[in-house]
């Protein structure tokens, strides 16, 4: 079969690969249908997550069709229609019962990272049972694509920690694909005010369009300011990091209102000041999380029910044979204005 | 009256000074029976507290007795034995009715900062009815005085907001008054272990009496590593800092499990490393609070009951008039042993 | 002035009534702009509501404008717009610390009922700073009137109780304005179906319009198995029974899904059967509530960020001096398919 | 082997039966050490469970040890010394997922009543991976025969979905096992009255040795003004029905105060009464729950760190021989003073 293969720092390559096979009898191989590019894709490109090997299939998103299982699935049978999770969960170790499937002793983000992943024609998939989700009749299969990773990262990390509620005011820093899917997410609770900071004006565009009510352009180096003018000198009630980097996240520390939230999405290489000398009397929470997907049924149903339309953070298309084309694209977004890219195997 | 006053940095004095008036048809006057002194009423007399001006009576703790009230005070009358709170809350801006006492538009920590305080034979007290507390008969008033301040701040700050629950692991680094008092109010909540870090191994001694199940000394700079052995290299669920430096915030950091939380309870004068590039990836959750003392009446149901005794707190007595004494004994703890002193009025 | 006058059961007078003035530093005067008639004005008017007594101005909603401050209101200012909350709070006992503003020792719902109402020229409001709320600039005050009482009742009652979040399957048994309510704002939170059960098809053809995904008219009995059906046998994750019949009450059980809840809103009259012996081993959870209305200032933003649009229950408009009029419509609301009159002062 | 089975209303025999085996790739075999008598087997011989059908072997608690496993069982091995839940979950489903294993569609209380149980020398257990839990080195087994039901029970259904919390007042109704195990859970939380009722002087008695801080006799009818002596006029916060019969659940009703919980636990065979008519405007939850065990390993950590001693519960001791005697004294508790009895395998 095709697959995209990681061949080092810099280096990635479509490639001839086997089959995979059922191992354990809680796998699955799933024939993928479509699949997509996550910025994690670039960080293991550039060399900054050691976990991934050279030689290793890139990929953790995906729609496809059960192609076989082993002798303990019972979910999934072949043939079934089905949306892979980014993170597999066995369902039994202390983590996955407690929720947190992103800590499974045996799972967690291991696709595309410590086991081969979705950027392929087939995969095999660990702890089938509790790492897919049936695709109900009738739903868009390209829209659940997004729900592999970036809405529940999105959601889980950001609304659901941040505690958006109606009438509340966030502000989300970054309106990259995951900040955007933030904001898509955070309306599900009625916030009364959601305000963008990107450095991007096409982003900041596309944010109005998906329901900010404000947008920032943080070039100015005034950014926390603004924020304090839009909230009458009170800050935000949650302000979500969707960036990765030192500077957004002490702006949300300057822009977070005394009892506030700052939920942590964005995935950091360095460490950030804390403000503990102003920090401390502000009750405020600060919180990080890797995505669990445990709401996953959950933007099933409101994807089913027409509350939330995830295919408007799709801007590109392409066959597996030119996903090296779709690399450069959804790399270069800056110039492309590209979100996310759909692949077709 | 007698009054301790704050004459600018480093300097302190006993006093005369006219009894206190009611202003505000919402204050009561409240004549001063047992007082003590705070580890922040150090930080004043260091300069530290730039609201605190020359010329202020010190003092945010204490029981006493109404002497007066105002027109619209309606749940104390003259003569009733009350609780002092060290926040004094209106009951009806928008933080008080968010149980954010601490963030009170017209008042918060006041107390002996931005207005005269409780080291004195008579004390004003704004917002009389959501200020004060009535003392139910029988209780040992002295112990009370450790319900000013330092158990709901050991209790809100360190033990709630850090969701200690029956069957967890906690670390509290710092056994001084604030860490015991922790340590103390955790036990309401029967977790399996508690692990107290200090550097004072007089303080360590008085933990293991007070319940600690562990104490590590952190003076060889091995603590972290030592919490990862006691918990099998899992770390705690919750790690509570009770000293307000960044080196003990950032040992949290180091012994927080995935999922865990980590409370702060000390005050900090300098910002700490936030280690983003590991922690973003580890599901937990950072607190702040100023003591909103919202949970003075569960904690006086609990004296009450017998389920906890405040006093083991205190160590040392004087009168009003070696009240100069009581804050050498107290400044000096390394050397005195002093946790908690009462000063009698 | 002018004053709707409760006269002993199936009584009731438009009368001449002195102006009330200041009694306690905390109280307000309120010159009436807009008032409404709540389905519990009809249960007094019946003599179902024996706090009541004869001679008592009826009517506990409206907006207005204050007249008068007591010493000790430090909120409001002669001139100011208000809204009025059918629930007087004090803000210090210790209900109102709790957030439980309905049980207020020296409030609750006071207005109309115990002491005299806003079915009149002007309105003395106790406990005035807990009690009334600013009406921001620019907002219609009349939707503002749905705030008072009904909007919240569906709220908290209703949709807090009830845990509704994005992606759920709600029932909500009474397409009256209370259900309406309910209906309006359970839409905050996205729930992915909304079932819709009543007896009038007007009132559930609203319901359609107002966001319904399903409507049922329980009229042939066959209500439950309707529910079952179109939850393919599962049941809703939350019904919230919103009429006030051990009827309807018993529906609830019957489409509740194990884990799910029942949220009462419903005035009930007698008792009802609770099927534990079918329940005790279903996981449930059973809420009642008179409205506490401490969502009011977030349902204020809401409707200021356009998240709601409360004048869509408004059906009716009235003057003061035809408030009997504005009583018989609202009393056949079958016939005249009124939801919430307004009446002008 | 010999096992206690099921021979149809009112009869049960020590008969020989073939040794369980593997049948799915999940289950595992286990040698049986230890098991009791639930309340539950009783109400099976009386034929009261329609689910359990002739020739069941009965029994839902228990030790043991590991004898055999399925192939895709990864978490026990052979020799593996392990507490059997009374709850089997299959981890995966819907209702696992959720942690409601009470639910779980291919499992929940099985064992004993749908599949054979674990009053025999050998027991098969289905989702072996998410229905056992490994013993810790040291841990008294025996006493962890309490862990099996009774305990979870106790916790899961009156004492976490009561809400109990420091410094609150709760009643349990009944003062049998398992409202005895609520009792010694019920402390986890330090409340500040604990209420015990019941009609037996004797569990009253052992209840004030295990903790109560009040007990009634509720033989004179006066039960709950006994209770609103205690608590001022106020009535609980919590109010725990351990019982199952009407009269008790409405003595919950009688008692709860505005705001509080009636947390139910007991079996109920027939409905009851909800006085709706008063408690609408209570602000008050009821709930109801099949124990779901999901507390299992945070209560072994609360026996291993001696927070609780689970045998207290444990008044006789039989062989399984003798298992019929065991029947007769667990069966004729008030004439035995029977708590739990242990049956030797």
């Amino acid at each position: 079969m095709k697959a995209l293969v990681y061949q080092g720092p810099g280096k990635k390559q479509l490639e001839e690969r086997p089959i995979p096979q059922i191992e354990a009898p809680t796998d699955a191989v799933v024939k993928i249908v479509k699949t997509t590019i996550c910025g994690t894709d670039l960080h293991i490109l550039k060399g900054d997550v050691p976990s991934c090997s050279q030689g290793r299939i890139l990929g953790h998103e995906g729609v496809g069709v059960v192609e076989k299982t082993g002798a303990a699935v019972t979910t999934f049978h072949d043939g079934d229609r089905v949306l892979i999770s980014c993170i597999s969960a066995c369902g039994k170790c202390t983590y996955c019962r407690r929720g947190m499937y992103s800590h499974c002793t045996t799972g967690g983000w291991i696709l595309g990272n410590r086991i081969d992943g979705t950027q392929a024609e087939y995969v095999q998939i660990p702890h089938a049972d509790t790492s897919l989700y049936p695709i109900p009749d009738g739903v868009d299969e390209e829209a659940l694509v997004m729900l592999s990773d970036i809405l529940p990262t999105g959601f889980e990390c950001g609304v659901l920690n941040g505690k958006v509620e109606p009438g509340s005011t966030i502000a989300v820093v970054g309106a990259g694909p995951i900040g955007l899917a933030t904001l898509l997410t955070a309306q599900f609770y009625s916030p009364a005010e959601i305000i963008m900071i990107d450095l991007d004006d096409n982003r900041l565009d596309v944010a109005k369009h998906f329901g900010a009510t404000a947008i920032i352009n943080a070039a100015d180096g005034a950014a926390a300011g603004a924020v304090m003018n839009l909230t009458g000198g009170r800050g935000v009630d949650t302000a979500i990091e969707a960036v990765g980097v030192p500077a957004t996240f002490v702006l949300c520390e300057d822009i977070v209102a005394p009892g506030g939230t700052i939920a942590n999405v964005g995935v950091h290489g360095v460490k950030a000041d804390l403000h503990l000398e102003r920090l401390w009397s502000q009750n405020i929470t600060i919180t990080t999380r890797l995505v669990d997907t445990v709401t996953t049924p959950m933007l099933l149903r409101t994807v089913q029910a027409g509350k939330i339309d995830p295919k408007r953070l799709i801007t590109h298309h392409f066959k597996l044979d030119h996903i090296l084309d779709a690399y450069d694209t959804f790399g270069e977004a800056a110039r492309t204005n590209a979100l996310k890219v759909i692949i077709e195997a």
